[in-house]
């Protein structure tokens, strides 16, 4: 039984998402990291290569595009598999349709494109393509998140009636000079059109609509600029209407101080409703009409194939993030590895859905907060 | 050192706030009930008056027009001092107009009125008469809304950006028949021009205001009525903008299946930011940008004086809703005892603003959910 | 349907739990307090009858003497029913004693007693009168203990294998001068023979039998003084073994810093488990072998007719320590008052076990922590 | 910079411990797995290495003798550098001394050995050998264990008063038939001298150890076998005494009903306490006598130089079980690959003290529960 081989673009010294890309991916040992364009700097390349990652200095190229080359010159059981696309925003188009066009499966960060139209096209060139690619929508992996979707597919819930979610961060409710981080994500040159909706609003769409199935058909977006300077807004609130009734809040921000990565959902139907918070992402709260409050724990009794399936641990030993980051690369890698023929894991129309959700926020609120339908 | 005597106008047999009203007014030994018409049926009144308070018959009215003309008969020593109003929210305006006209302060269940204009008319009555007037914003008495409403008015939060209030009930979410609590609730000509945003969306805007002092200039609703056949929305999430740029969310809901009675508020300066839910209400978590979480608890070091006049135990005994219910009694009579000069109760202000907020919930919503100035 | 009326001997100014007897004796509608031996300095007791009491001061007696005789010589329908006792410990028999001889039923602080023979001998006294007599262990009082209490009974944890509980406060982590509650806790001329196990362990030792229904067979304790100076014990540890196998830790401290009021209980069974701390008192977590975990909540679905006769509110409106505390109360009145036959409230018996348990603590340490069986 | 390699003894099919070893140990990138005896059974050792690690069938050795003599005629860069020792714990002494004679460095389950010999054993031949040896007492590794462990030795809580650990899991709560997990811990053949004090206990005496600092003197344990025909004890209660005055107790069960893997630990000092459970692993509440609550998060405001070491993660993202393991393993690789001096991983005196421990809790026992003196 063979590893999968992969490249990264992006993911050099200083980065936060490298690293996480490496681990996740290897996690369940179906991986290994082989080679990266780990800047756009050859020397800053190289020195990734060795000083974070271990690798051999031959394996770190100048440019994404000597990477596809060079490693396409390579024997098959050296040669990586797929490429993950860790940069900023704007060059997960241009990285990863030179991927595709070189042959190479892809993992790319989220949001999937720069805008709409780039993730039209990249859609219609993975379809072309035959090859597989995943978006690293990494909180649909935590179990508690699997249970719930099946729960709901399964009618557990009877018909949705209300969702709430949040996802509010704190780090960028002061300036951020000199931070990596901070610099490209409010830079509308390297972000998009968006700033924290692009950056963490996307991952509360992608989060609903993972969850609850539920399609959404309009929303109403108010959305600011907090802090002084800053180009993109780094909060917002919106109300959703999805088609059959139901409704929502997704209140976003990266100016809510004090806040760490706090994500929270809630799924109200009129059977039973469900409460899920990443900073106890083993836990699922169940509450019913007839019955006592149920919290259903990630491999204990109650849970269902789906979320036993991603979960690695007896009950009591907590996974985290990186585990459920992890398991998107599980099902991609297993899919490539023909253990299971079925796509579980967040793909190009996702991405896709997540670049209407973002741009129809910004066009809301660009009309003075008014409604406006999604496509 | 004398206590007062109130009379309750509703709260009969069956009534789950009358009995509230009771032990709240009498928890800090500064007034006792001693008459009531506690229900239009003057046989329930009087079985009402035996079977739920213990009091003699003679003190048990048919009306509350008997209550207060004979009230007025008798001797000063007594005489009830105050009435308090726990009726459904269409006979508020009639009981509170005739107390007034016979010389007793009131205290009245919000919200205020049927409608803005008996509210304002209230208001003039109340302000010609030199009468005390509480509306029984019981919320606002919890220690650490005292707590957090003080932190915020000394500057310790900075310059308020964001606030997310939630107010989640399940208890509507399926038809309740033959249920007193429900049947006029939901009955437009009890309740007024709105269902859970008169019940319980009326509380989340009185604690925002309470604690932000911020002014709500405009808003946006989309509300709903999710179960079949019913008259007024039992469910509804409002888009908030505030003078000096402010934005939030407030969500409401009495179909938040399973849900039992869930109030949160959070607020984000750009100094330090709060949480409170009333599950852990002795609770205030405060975050900062530069220093560790802190959790404040009622009675405990580093909370201010504001929290402590609303502490009655040491820390660590739990205080609850009945406490704070109670502390808004304890203001007002100590208002009316002359031991304190300022008043520290919401009062008929609040209640006009209160029915401000719901006549533009109403507007928006019929608008087909557009943005609406308060005026 | 008339209100009892009683009196307080102690609960003067400075008192904390006199005024949380007023509080909760009077909550529920069914007694009033009418008079007081407040202090034994007769101007103290003057000035507390009026400044706390708002009673009138001829109802405020110099003593628990005078107020026996004087209440005596009043017309029934003026003169009080029963008397609570709020006084340091050493003073609980000789008032008791009185007040039985002199006909009045009995509300008792605990522990009971100084010592085990002053308890055994008040038992006899309580028996020979047909008078009632109520201890106020008040954490008995909670709807969820009430809930677990009957669960057990009912075999639904099964055979009872382990119990933990833990009750520590951190007040007294250094010495506390002038501090009227921490003196006489700290005496043994006013506590008896123990400091910490006599003020709080004995709670824990009462909650543990009246939950499980289990008797204490032998018990092992190692206790300390760990602020110098002190005469009593102000931590310890027990091993507890119970009659048919089980086995329990009790950890009791006053020197825990920081530590509030934290009362936490845990039993374990061969078929379910519960667990419940006073800081989520509303809550009563059910574990099972073969399902999710359960989180009963006062109020709601699930719950027993055991625990929702002991609770006055709808699910998710809190109630705490006063509420919890002024069931002891209801359960009292209405046994006096002839609304219930059964007497299911702390009495003589369980404050002659609890001062067996006290006594027996104290043995075991100073035989160095020897395991000693109780009598 | 190279990657250490590392060969597994045990791990194979059926095993949860085995392919922890495998993630945490290759999760920062600085160890690889090449080859290991994953069973004492040639075929079930090959079907391991393919089905569950992805190695060529010539790694997997048909027992660790085999694999320490074939690796060492491997050429350096191939062989393996340090092995894993997975197996049940009568197994830990010969291979670890094999691996040691054969010069191998060594990572090895807790406990150590079988009994107190074999480990004092263990430690001279280690301390001849020159070589690493690291016993993965994995719950050292977690970010806020780090924390509060420098806390104390910084004199933040002033002096050591209290210590209450729980370790509380269920699963062994019925007999458990045909569970290769719950047999060989059962079975004194394989486990030792101890069941639930060998398995879990003894990361309750290490995790205070390693946390507080304190030398523990003597002991008093009360333990219980109550699942019928178990040969070993499967819950038990001890209380503890530390020189220099300060008291504990450690309650450790495998029949706590329902509970997970539950481990918590709170330590009161004279200047501040400190409270963790594992389930809230990224925080530590600090309680202070004079100002309010604080909770640490990992990564965040407020955290020292050793709790930030050990974080991976930006604050919010919730890092587990695997990663609290994989910082043992880093730790371990650091000191191996010579980028540190100082070993900061628990190794063989660790694992000595362990064994002494859970000596002295059966002699305790076997004595009736009476203190014993630790050697």
């Amino acid at each position: 039984m063979r590893k999968l081989k992969f490249g990264l673009v992006g993911g050099g010294i200083g980065s936060f998402i490298g690293p996480v890309h490496r681990i996740a991916a290897e996690m369940d040992g179906l991986a290994t990291l082989v080679c990266g364009a780990f800047s756009s700097d050859p020397e800053r390349s190289k020195d990734s290569a060795q000083s974070i990652y271990r690798l051999p200095q031959e394996r770190a190229y100048a440019s994404f595009e000597a990477m596809f080359a060079q490693e396409n010159l390579l024997p098959v059981e050296q040669r990586m598999d797929f490429v993950v696309i860790a940069t900023p925003n704007h060059l997960h188009y241009p990285v990863a349709m030179a991927a595709l066009d070189a042959g190479f499966h892809v993992v790319c960060d989220k949001p999937v494109a720069f805008d709409l139209d780039q993730a039209l096209e990249l859609q219609r060139k993975v379809e072309a393509s035959g090859l597989a690619f995943a978006l690293t929508h990494n909180y649909t992996g935590y179990p508690m998140i699997r249970q719930a979707r099946a729960m709901i597919e399964e009618g557990k819930l009877g018909s949705i009636r209300r969702v709430n979610c949040e996802y509010l961060q704190g780090w960028l409710a002061q300036p951020l000079l000199d931070n990596k981080q901070a610099d490209w994500r409010t830079d509308p040159q390297r972000a998009g059109a968006a700033g924290c909706f692009g950056d963490i609003g996307s991952h509360g769409e992608n989060l609903i609509s993972y969850v609850t199935g539920l399609h959404l058909e309009s929303l109403c977006a108010d959305i600011t600029t907090f802090v002084p300077g800053r180009q993109l807004e780094d909060d917002g609130n919106v109300l959703l209407r999805f088609a059959g009734g139901a409704k929502g809040i997704l209140s976003v921000s990266q100016i809510a101080l004090g806040k760490e990565n706090d994500l929270r959902l809630q799924v109200f139907g009129d059977r039973a409703s469900i409460e899920w918070c990443q900073d106890d992402a083993n836990s699922l709260v169940v509450r019913h009409a007839d019955g006592p409050m149920q919290v259903l724990r990630s491999g204990w009794a109650g849970t269902n194939p789906h979320s036993i399936a991603a979960t690695r641990l007896p009950p009591g030993h907590p996974e985290g993030y990186l585990e459920a980051f992890a398991e998107v690369y599980r099902n991609f890698c297993n899919h490539l590895l023909g253990g299971s023929d079925n796509v579980n894991y967040p793909g190009i129309a996702e991405g896709v859905r997540g670049m209407q959700f973002i741009q129809s926020v910004v066009n809301s609120a660009q009309a003075g907060a008014q409604w406006v339908r999604l496509t």
